[in-house]
């Protein structure tokens, strides 16, 4: 054991170390100035180090944000209740974004700055976007088969809509904590577009 | 009528064209890169005119993202059908927004950057989701009073609920234009919480 240990303290250990350190430390940088107006130098003072001893690990200020837009994805790796259950999932994950605030502000700025000319992080948020509506429409296209979505309601709407949803109050709930509650609101989406599973009793009447 | 018109081209005409000028230059310049990235010289540049010229006109890049965010409320009095149909505004709106990408490329980026330390936009969006928020709480609840709204939807909620559903799915629209219907989504949204002035057709079959 005490091998073990010593081995994951030698210098590919370091460096695994040195570099979470540099991402921390970017994290901090862009989401307080944005990634354009966050600087190299800023992060290497944040992280306690050169500025060639950071761009040792990472050459640019590109390859910087493209590392942290990784990690962010493999540090998130879905908060599952492990029930199985899309809407109680869907309301941990947004539970557990609110102990982050530092970590979507990030993500929030990164996004929309994404859409300026050149930015390196454009095609990463085209594909999460599609990443993530994707996986959300075979989630909801189960629960559509269970019937557990209303009548009319379509699983590919549902994913974009709850993925735009959610990024929208994030936002709102960034600018003013006390005033929005970021779960409230998705459980009120998702309680307009589920039914109960006992829902055969609410029937149509129809016209004649 | 020839007095008139070159009354309107006096120092003050003179004046307001060139603030106007200056405001173009700057959507083009802040939607490009950003408010923070976007300088002040680039604007003088895109506007064809010399940096003291600008300053003249507006002393620091704060006065005018402040001036560009105004005129841009002043520039979108919303795009009403005049039929006082809420929901038949609303999309009116979304689809006028599509026109103006650049313009909306914008507000997503300053209301993200927004949330970066010290941004001088930062009161302005705010202020700005409080009143959207409550101007449309305003109008859902005349829906609900008017039996529009289905049972149990909350004015307060779809308010807010609908203000971050436009905001995400355009970002996600400005993202890929080709995939996201911004009209689409919004109508589908507004589906889900509305009904038909005619639903008294549909009842829910109590369980007995």
């Amino acid at each position: 054991m005490a091998k073990a240990y010593s081995r994951r303290r030698g210098p590919c250990a370091k460096t695994a170390e040195r570099r979470q350190r540099i991402l921390d430390a970017a994290l901090q940088v862009f989401a307080a100035h944005g990634y354009r107006a966050g600087s190299m130098r800023e992060v290497a003072r944040v992280a306690d180090m050169s500025l060639s001893n950071l761009m040792h690990h990472f050459k640019t200020k590109d390859d910087l944000l493209l590392a942290l837009l990784e990690r962010r994805d493999a540090d998130s790796p879905g908060q599952r209740t492990g029930t199985n259950d899309l809407v109680a999932d869907i309301l941990a994950q947004a539970r557990w974004n609110q102990t982050m605030p530092e970590l979507i502000a990030l993500y929030s700025v990164l996004s929309a700055e994404s859409l300026t000319d050149g930015h390196p992080g454009r095609d990463y948020f085209i594909e999460r976007f599609t990443t993530v509506r994707r996986g959300f429409e075979e989630e909801f296209a189960k629960l559509h088969d269970a019937g557990r979505l209303r009548p009319g309601v379509d699983p590919h709407m549902v994913a974009g809509s709850i993925t735009a949803l959610w990024d929208g109050i994030q936002l709102q709930w960034l600018l003013q904590p006390d005033q929005i509650d970021v779960v409230a609101y998705l459980q009120a989406f998702l309680d307009l577009v589920t039914q109960p599973a006992d829902s055969a009793l609410v029937r149509v009447i129809p016209e004649n």
